[in-house]
This record gives C-alpha cells, structure tokens and sequence, in this order.
C-alpha cells in the first residue's frame, strides 16, 4: 500500500467509484431477468453479461491481485465473464454468452454488490499500480455502459412488439438545421494523440505525436436524416459507383436499403430507438450507419471522411463534456443539428466515422500483462470513429479518444460529417 | 352446440383439461423468466414459446374458430406463438424464437390462465368438432411438455455450471441387467395403425391397414450404457465400416465420439440430464444417441433396426400405460434394464429409433384446414421411433404412435432395441 | 483360374465389355480437356474423373486383385480415383476432384487402354468370383455414363453461352398426348425384387420378398412439361399447402420457380438440354425436378407418389429394353408422351420418383469386403428412383432396379407419374 | 487521331506492347487447356481468364472506345471477361469463372492474336488519352502475369501429384545470410508517392505529397525461412500473445501452423513452388506468409512492421528494376538473401507487408470513366505491400508503387521486413 496520497485525492475517488458503478444499474433497472441475459448477434453481449463482466474486471485486476484476504465472490465467474484477455485463461465463449440463464441478473446484482463492498474499502489504500487500474475499470466501465445500451436496442429491436426501453422523452421542437457549412482546417504540423501524464486515456490514443495536416475543411455539422433520405432517393444504395467494393458486396448481399433499424411505411420513415418505433426526424444527425454507407454518402456528396488527424485537430478547443452525451438512465437519442457558429456536435449526438484505419501511433507499445490487450489486438480491419454519442456517459470521451469498429458494423450510435481537401 | 353429449362425458373432460394444463405448469415452475426466455439453437424453443404456444392452439382452433364473445388475450400473439401452421399466415421466425423477452414468462403464465378460464367455461358446450380440437389439443399439449423438458435440458447443457433443472431422485439400486435375449415376432399379414374410432390417434397413425412381416426377432430389452461403452471402447466411432455413409459423413463434420451430453473424466464417463452432471449408469438404456448412432451400433452388433411394423406389432398385447414415463414434474431419466419375461420397457425410458423412414400409410389423407398441417407435411428426411421416453407424459402413448426426427438429432430421449432376420 | 466355363460364355463376355466401355469413350468424345476436368458442384464428378474411376474399379476389384503379373497404370491413381470405398483407403476429396488438371485427359485414356488391354486378356481366363466382379464393374460403368452425361450438362449449364454438348436430333412431331388415364394396379401380396440366381442385379435389389399391395392406381403416363406450366401458373410454386416441410424451405431458401435448367423468356419457357437452350416441348414428360417438386405437384393434382412396390409391380410385364435409352453417343433427350394402352413409357425417357424411402429389403445383408459398400451405406435420406431414363444405356435397367438420390437433386433426367388409392 | 507524335515514340511502343504481351503467352505456354481454365478458389482466377481479360482490356478501352472499324472478336465476352468494372455492366460471377470450359485455351489465344494484330495497327496513330490508356493495359498485363503465376501455383498445390509447372532452376550454392542489422531511416517531412507527371504511376500512387517521418530504422534484409523455422519452434503459432485478434481467430479457424505450401516431413520442411515440392531453403526469404504472421513475427521479435513511408523512403536511392525479378517464363522463387551494405532486396524477391492500411493519399481522386474503377473502390480492409517479388515483371515495380490484400491472404509471394522506432 502506498500511503503517500493524499486521502482527498482518495476521497474523491469513492464518489466518482460508485457515482459510475451506480450508472450501470440505473441503465439496467428497466430491464428483466430475461431481457438480460438474451444475446442477439454475436457481436452484442447480454446486459447481465456486462454487468457481471465491468465487475471482474475489477475483481480481478484490482482486487484480486492487489488487494490481500479479498475472497472471490465466485470462482467460477472467471471463466463466464472474462472477455478476451488470453493471459486470463480459458473463458466461455463469446457467441455462448445469452445461454447464461444462471447466475440470474439478481446473482449479477449480488456480485456487483460484493465487488462494490470490497473496492469502496480498498479505495482509499490502492497504491498507484492498482488506483491506475481502478481508473481504468471505471472507464472500461463506461465503455460497457454504452454498449449495454446499443446491445439492448439491437435485442428490443428483434422483437415483433417493438417494445420501449425507456419512456419517451420531451418532444423536442421543429429544428430547420441551416445548410451546412465548410470550415477550414490546420495544415501543416500538428499534435495529437494524449499526453501520458495528463489525464487518462487509453493506452492506444498515445504517445503524443506530431502529424502533418494537408490542407482541408470539415463541414460544420455531422450529416442529418433530411440529407440522408435525398441520398436514398437519389439511388444512392443502388449506385455501385459511389460504394467501396467491399460496402458494394455487403450491400448487395445483406439487402441494406437504409440505416439500420429503419422502416419505410405509409407515412414515411420510422427508426427504432430506446424509445420505441417513432418516425425519423429529419433535422437529427443521422445514426446507425456502417463506414460503408458513410463513405458511399461521402462519394456521392462529392467529399469524403475526414481522417483522424483532422478531427482531432478540429476538436481541440472544443470541451468534451459538452454536447448530447449520456448523464442518466433516460433515452438517449440525436438531438436536431444545431445552428451555432465554428464546429458544433463534434461531441456527442453521432460517433463520427473517420476515413482513418485504427492502427498504432508512432512509437505506440502495449502495457505488459493482461491490461496489454486492451486494445492493441485490435488494430487491424477497423476505423476510427471519432466524438461520442447521446449514448457516450458524460466524461468519458476526448478529442484524442479512438474508438474503433468494423466497416460493417452499424448498431452504435454511428454517424458521418463531411471533409474535402481544399 | 351439440347438446346431445351427456353430462358426464362432459364433466370428464374438465378435470383432464385442468390436469394436463397443470402438468406443463408445474414443469415450468422451476424455471427462471430468463430460463424459459433463451433458446439454445434452431431445433429447440424457449420454454416459454411452449408454454404460449400451446395455449395459442386452443385459442385459435377452439375459442376463436367455435366459441362466440371470446376475446383474443392479445391479438398480437397469433404472429408470435404459431409454430409452423401456414395456414394461419405470417409467423415470427423460429430461429428468432428466443429473442423474445417480452413478453414476460409472468404475462404468458396470463395468458395461458385467460385461456383455461375461457376453455373451462366453453367445454361442456363444445360440438363435436370443437371437442375434437380440444381434443388434439391435449395431446399437442403433452407433445410440448416433453420437449419443453427435452429443450431445457439442451439449454441447460450449454452452460458450463451445469444447473440442475430438479433435485435428484432418490438413488437407484445397482441393478445388473441380464443377457440380451432374442424374442420371435409374428409373421405373415398383420394389422398395425390407428383405427378411427377407438380412442384418440394423430392422423399420421392411420388408416388401420394391413402390413406383411417377415420372419424377425426383437430384442427383449434396449441397448444399455454398459453396451454402448463396449462400442465406444471397440472403435466404434472411428470404423467407417458400420456407418451409413450421411452418418459417417456426421460424425466426422461434428466430432460426435460419444452419446450426446456424455462427458469422459478421470472418474469415467459422466453424462448430462435434468438432475446435473452425474456417472454414467451402466444399467440403463443409452439415450441421446442419432439415427446414426444407432444404425452403426446395430451394424456392428451383426443386428439391425427393428421396422415400426416389427415394433408396433411386437407391442400391441403390452400396456402403453406401463413403464417409466412422466406422471408429475420430477426429474424424468430412464431407469435401469429389467429382467422380466418377454419384450420388457417398449414403452418409456427411450423412443426406440426404428429402420422405418416417416412415410404416410396407405389411405393416408391430410385432414383439412389449417389442423392438416399436424403431421403429413414432415414426411421426408425423417425417421420413425416408438414406445416414448421417462419424459412423455403417460397416457400420451400407444402402440401406434409415430414420432419422427432427423436420423442426426438426438435432444430427445433417443435409444434404441435390435432386431434380426430370422 | 476356373477353366470350368464354357468358352462361348467367355466368348461372349469380351464383345460386351469393349462395347460398354467403348460408349464412355464414345460419349467423351465431344470433351476438350478442360471441358473433361472441370467440376461444377460438389454433386457432379468431372468426366475426366469418371473416365478414370470406371477404369480404377476394374483395375482394383478384378485386376490387381484376381490377374497375376498385373502392373498398375500408376499407382498413385488409386488415390486420385477411388469414389467413396472406405476399404481402399485413403481417396481424394470428392468435392476436390475438379482440381486435377493433371493427369490429362489423354492420360486417362491412356489409362483405360492399359486397363482394356490387361481386361481383354484376362476375361477369358477369369474364375467365377472375378468375373462376377467384372460383370458389376459393367453395370457400374453404365451407371458412370449416365453421370457422366447428366454431370457435363450441369457444367455446360452454368456458362452464359449455353454450349451444346451434341448436335441437335431431327426435330419430332408435334405429338399431342392424350388425357391421363388411370390404371389399376395389382392387388394383395406380390414378390417384388431380384432374384439372386436370374441376371446381373445390384445387391440392394434383393432378396426377392414378397410385399402386400394395397388397392391402387398409377397414371398410364408421365406428367408433361404442358401439365407442368399448368402448375407454375396456378401459383403451385407460392402456396405452402403443396408442399412438405422441408420441400418449402427448400424452394424458399433457393428461390425456386421451375425445374432446373428452364428459363421465362419473352417467347415462353425455355430448357437447357445436351442440344442447347431449346424450346420446352409441351408435349414431353417433365424433368429435372426434385422429390419435393414432384410430391408438391401430386399434392396439387390430389393424388400421390407411387411406392416402388406399386410401380414395380406395374413394371412387371413390361420389357426394360423398350423405351426412349441411350444407345450410342447422340443427344439424349425425353420423347413426347405416347398414347399407347395400359402404362407406357414406364422404362425410359425419364426416372420416376417414388414415395418410397431407399431402405433395405427384408433380409438384405451387404457384401462383404470392398463391394459390399456399393450400395447399403447410402440408405438413409433418400428415396427411389424408378425406370431409366433417355441417358441410361440400354440394357442397364430393370423393374427392380433401384435408383436414388436425395429429395432437392434433380440434375438428373427425373420426372413423375401419379398414383392415387383406389 | 493525333499526328502530332513524333514517329520514334510511337516506334518504341510497338516492340514493348509486343514484348510484354508475348511474356503473357510464353508463361501459359506450359499449361494445357484445363490447366487454364480451373480455378482453385475465388480469390484466384483461371490463367485463360487472366490472357483473355487483359485483352479485353485493351479491346474495351482502346480498341473499342478509340479505334474505328475496330470489329470486336466475339461481342459475348466483354460478358466473360470483365473483371469487376460496374460501370462496364453486367458480368459472369467471380467465383464462376472457373465454370468456362468454352471458349478454349486455343480460342483465348486467337482472341489475343486478334487483339494484338489491331493494337499493333492502331499503336502509331493513337492519340494521348487512347496511348496513356494503352499504357494503363500493359502495367495491368503485367499486374495479370504476376497473378497468373500465383493462381497457377495455388492449383497446382490443390494437386496430389504435386506437378511441377517449370523445370527446376540451376540449385543455388548454399549461402549464409548475415545476422539481421538495423539501418537508420530518415526523419522528418519527406516527400512520398508518384508525381504526376514522371512516368507511368497507378492513380492510387498519388498524388506525391509530404507525410512526417518519426525516428526508426528498417532491417536491413527481409525475415528468411530459418529465422521463421526459429518462431514455429519456440511456439508462435500457439501463443495468443503474439497475434492480432483477427488473427489469432483466422489461425484457429484454419488450423494454421505455417507458411502456405509448407509440410513438415521426415527430412523437415518441405514447400511447394513453380520447381514442385522441395526442401525449405533456410537462406531464403520467408514467403507465403499473411500480414496476421508477419506482423505475429514482428512481435514475438520484440519488433513491428514498417510503414508505407518508411519504406518508401527507404526505398527511394535504390533502383527498382534490381534484385530478383521475372525477365521471361522460368521458374520465380526467393533468392538467398544478400549481404550487401545497407537495405538489400528491397526489391524483387517477396513482396513486404506494410502495417500501412490502404487508403486514400491526400487529395486522391479517381479517374473519371470505367477505368476510374481501377483502385480507389479497395481501399477498405487491405493492407499495402511494397517491392514486389520474383514473380514480378521487371520493370513493372517502384518506390511509390501500392500493392494491397486483405491481412489474410498469402498465395502471393509475400514476406517481410522488420523495423523499429528509435
């Protein structure tokens, strides 16, 4: 144990443990027994599976090795909820995880619930080691927030009865978004990626380098349905020529027709959400849509992505708290695009598509141990998006923040903003 | 109305419905909402799919075809609970059986209450043809309460913490079965099927028609666990030579080395069932074995497959009531071989694989409406089995009765008996 | 050696091989190398395979086996060329087998000379054993030419410029079938199957048994290609309630429309065939439909399959040398249907499915050693075929014989008669 | 037409257009007609389809679009034979080609013929778009030489009988590579990529633009055969920890253990190549080998794989017509490595994985028109190799030049290079 911090640094750190922990139940306070334990694609996970799952990794990171006479809940847990760390062992397999009828979510609860017990007790003597991995769990934790909630709205979706996770929120006013707008970018030398001593971040969004810009502009707002529905109509899904030939092949043999979780009825477009079926509202960014569709849009709009660089760029004097970001257990959703000055909706609303492979930064190495595969393994196949979404907890993203999906893949929060060269 | 039935008849019927109703509850009543929710793959449904599904068929084919002023529980639940009757329109996917989290395992135990009260009220009204239905529904009832029992189990298997579905039963003493010994069947012209009007039958059981045997024994008991080790420990699985070719084909594909949910350990081998893992006991009747299985066992035995006609006729002076079946929701596992004179356990302990493909008897003709699809349109690919298992419902079963799987499924309670040429 | 055999028989034996194993040359003929190589589905075997295979089995069964001082062509062909015999060891993979560029087609003519050669040396001096062997390698041979024909038209059916494998035959007339007619069957106990000791038949024809007929009809004739487009357009291909289960999935899951090979244009429907993309003939029986087909079309006219009892017995006095066969290296194709009293056409032109699963007869046992896998290890999943068809060579069938495939194949000559109960 | 030319360019044209088609011809000189026309797997082409498509190439956009009277030879293959250009309309399955025994090899060739004797009439009269069109055709010929000789390769390897498609070269002497050293790369702003206006670039290769350089330093030789012998036995291909996620998954999936075409024997490793299966040359570059292994060996190496910049950068004062390249229709296979002073075998020999996503240079557009289809629409999910192998025409590779595959696939000649940040 390492008694040289301060116990208010300390002190600090059991609200903001169990102000994030408490999120996660609250997220799953809606939910049945069932509605948490069915997967409904390999990709998702079960909420129980990720209530249970953020908790091992406390367990057994902090917990389990750092902190003595720390008695498992369960050993057996480790082989049902580790993830993907190989140096942990054997574990059950990711498309098994929805046949985890047993533990029940009041088992996950209890177990969240003994692992809670232990860290609020052990917080105040971590020594810097274990506090950096606590840290990380809590933003590992937020991760799994985010996705507990794009998982449960792929599960709702599967259901004919289309049902709401949450009660609709206010209606929100007619917004015109107003058209959208280039703003010039830096060019030359610039700095991106995090600084290790200044704030968290995840291993993979550093070291701090120096990149070189070309000259280019970014649109000033992400892309909205309005946009999206003259795309569709142009022909836009049906054009091989705007489509990579990968997004080509995807679409023609998937039979996409428009972002995922639409419908086209009497009355136009619908889209489910946590809400339920509502229509599409044509002045919100549009969402749920994979790299594929975003660049065939690009293509056709005659633009393209920004990369990396040029986001991040763009974004750094721009707050990352700010924005349509997730602060309680109400339904997330796009609000209307805004009409404000410079940049706007870089945070929150839509994870932005970036046109930049997720690949290491100059110099990038993976922490030694299990922490190491957090997420260096995945550097092949995926993009960069970039800004958070409606469904991203509040503190948890930045500008230097990468996260990362297949080009296929649609069910998060994912939208696109325009660039071109200039 | 049909007021020509007499009362008693009627008054019959009441107690029979509520006692086979009562029966799929009791064996639910164990069952987390999150464990009659997941199914566990495409052959099988959740329990609670079972649960509505059943309670869908009297609704649909009795209350809402023949009793006036019923009102649907939720007219929704007709997409959601038809199983595979084309007849009756669109239905939910069955792969997409277990995504249904809603509604609840609570609001389908409603469901099946609205239902009952309905039924019970309607009964002594019913006409004939509606007592028919009704009829066909009990049985269809007792059809879904073995393979929600079967299905669970499977469930239950994915799970590496192996939960127990009942406490076990009280321990069986060590019985040693006796040599297999050869019974001479009939020969010459024989009568097997269903006659019209003796009792109730699946169309598929008839016409009663005349069939011609060929000189043959049956083996007076099934192949026990004991055997089939010997198979095992002799190379069966891995000898080309007793396998069908599809078989051969299969258990290369799929790996099989052994009965479905057998495990071997340092202790021997273990085996998978409503009561946990637990040794396997080398008395009893194998079960969870394929077409396949038993075809390449009998071939290696210098035996074969018995043919329904050999089996129904070796069965008909022998009481279908007898043996080990499910009486209540205890724990349902086939007993040990007995030693008595003759053919012994033709029914229960395990459906007994026979050579006969799934083929309609001569005369067969489809009933009409949407209750023709019960069982004429399966009859491909499918192979016959008769005698019924530990896990159907006495009084279900009848020497003429045919169920029928794909010669690679083995989820059932599968066994098998010999047969010879004489 | 048995020198016990009268010198005529022997005598007789060399002209009828070399006539057999001349039509496969004969029927190779049209080939290039490439066209003799290539493989179009895992069903199918290249020409080039079958030239060689037929040639293998004699070099191996009769040859290597019972001819002294034989020398191999090469020994790495039993590798190449061995089908499915588990007993010769190990074989290359059957879905692979349009891999082998090398050897050439030359080569394995060159092989078969080598065989043919050694063959007509030897069949003088054979003993009984041996030249039974020989004499099933015959019969399989002219099983490989059909698969040959109906194997190169698959392939030639999957390139766009539809080539023709022969010239065209002399147009026909336009024959106008007349009305189906019904024809009683026999009734009561018959002996169907082979007999062992009358004539070449395959193993699974026998033993010669007797079986009981139940009253009955079949149709004199074939459907026709007429009667078939009279199905499509009442919507036989749309409505469930033709089909069995596994039927509609098929014709779902493959998009299903018309028999393989046939095409809508603007001018009606068109056919694939070894002259090309013809006209569909109205007044030809149908073929190139599954099991599935044929069942959902008997279905539809409300009638049945025959049982291959019912159709054998139907066969009896019929000459299986009668009928539209393959006689030498011209395009086979269906005639139109005849007008002819009682059953015709029941040899010939085209293959008719029956109900019937392909399963053993009573008492059947395989042969021992390497032949005996000619035929029992395929008796599950699929049914029987009856009668030849217009690429059978002549003198290959019988009324006992029993062809089978699995219920969706149909890129053989395989068409339907009805049947109904009287 | 524009005459405009002076006569010695045009002079020049005509003998490269024929010297590098006539390499096309002498590489298929070897194969016979099936050996051109199957197809081993999608990925890979029939060599008939490669000699017929580059023809095409040159009859759709030169011949057709700039050459009047130009007849076309058969009009049906512009539907055989485009590769993947939507804007060119529709086409015959990839994963079909390998169905076109007809058109022959021999007709292929009279196809070629036709081709050439009308661009060698055309050459001197065609006007600039027309000439840098016919340019564009001769770097893809030779893109399709390379292809053809690897598609070859992957079939013949599907050969049990392991043909040889060259004879063997001269054996060469048994040479030490030198232990690996490091060579310093440059640092800082760099300029990369094809100017415009300086010979024949692919669009993909610019425009030329700056990009930053951090410190690192390339290996000096690329990985040889003993080195990767060394990963295999100290556990690479079992150990987690070293690999990608997508690649561990693929090494799994595919039971990989080592490079494609190599065995371990009796006598160790043996590879198959053009020569047939030999002895593994220790001295030789690795070859064969996914981006999941290269990058899994940079790991366990302690190392990563370069940049596209670094390499290029590396790249830049070395000619790319040196090293190990094909000149004319012998066998290409990976020369021992050098140990020459600084970076060697940057080119020829196997081309070396970049952990350079392919993707868009700054400010890249396509080209307007079908041939605008050429690169840009794969840039998503490929990796970029640079350098290229034995099997490249010389004359055909350079510094800026992008060659790109998914990370899986490795029936080209791929290796790599190692290199480091300093």
């Amino acid at each position: 144990m390492n008694a040289s911090q301060t116990p208010s640094l300390h002190q600090q750190l059991v609200p903001q443990y169990e102000s994030i922990r408490g999120l996660s139940k609250a997220l799953a306070a809606q939910l049945s027994d069932a509605d948490a334990t069915v997967q409904s694609m390999p990709d998702a996970s079960p909420a129980k599976w990720h209530l249970a799952h953020s908790s091992w990794f406390f367990e057994t990171f902090v917990l389990r090795d750092h902190v003595e006479y720390y008695t498992l809940f369960d050993p057996r847990f480790a082989y049902l909820f580790n993830s993907y760390y190989e140096a942990e062992g054997a574990r059950h397999a990711r498309p098994m995880r929805g046949m985890l009828t047993r533990p029940s979510l009041d088992d996950v609860l209890a177990y969240r619930a003994h692992v809670d017990t232990a860290m609020v007790r052990a917080i105040p003597m971590l020594a810097d080691e274990a506090r950096a991995l606590m840290s990380l769990g809590l933003h590992h934790e937020q991760q799994h927030q985010e996705l507990m909630l794009t998982d449960m709205l792929h599960l709702f979706a599967q259901n004919p009865l289309f049902p709401a996770m949450f009660g609709a929120p206010n209606s929100m006013p007619a917004l015109q978004p107003g058209p959208l707008r280039w703003i010039e970018g830096r060019n030359g030398i610039v700095e991106i990626g995090a600084d290790a001593g200044h704030g968290f971040a995840f291993d993979c969004e550093g070291p701090r380098h120096r990149t070189l810009l070309h000259p280019h502009a970014l649109a000033n707002r992400p892309i909205t349905n309005a946009e999206w529905i003259s795309f569709i109509e142009d022909g836009g899904y049906t054009d091989a020529r705007h489509w990579l030939s990968d997004g080509w092949a995807w679409v023609r043999a998937e039979g996409i027709e428009a972002p995922l979780y639409w419908q086209k009825g009497e009355n136009g477009w619908t889209r489910f959400g946590h809400d339920g079926r509502q229509p599409v509202n044509p002045a919100a960014p549009v969402t749920h849509i994979s790299l594929y569709e975003a660049d065939a849009y690009a293509s056709w709009a005659g633009a393209r992505l920004p990369t990396e660089a040029e986001w991040e760029s763009g974004a750094l004097n721009i707050s990352p708290t700010s924005g349509n970001q997730l602060d309680d257990a109400t339904c997330p959703r796009p609000h209307a695009c805004e009409q404000g000055e410079g940049l706007v909706q870089m945070f929150g609303d839509v994870w932005e598509w970036t046109g930049s492979a997720y690949r290491p930064y100059p110099g990038f190495v993976a922490a030694p141990g299990g922490v190491g595969e957090y997420n260096g393994k995945f550097m092949s196949g995926q993009f960069v998006l970039k800004g958070g979404s409606c469904a991203t907890p509040r503190g948890h993203v930045r500008a230097s923040y990468r996260n990362y999906f297949y080009p296929h893949q649609r069910w998060q929060f994912t939208g696109l903003r325009l660039a071109k060269d200039l």
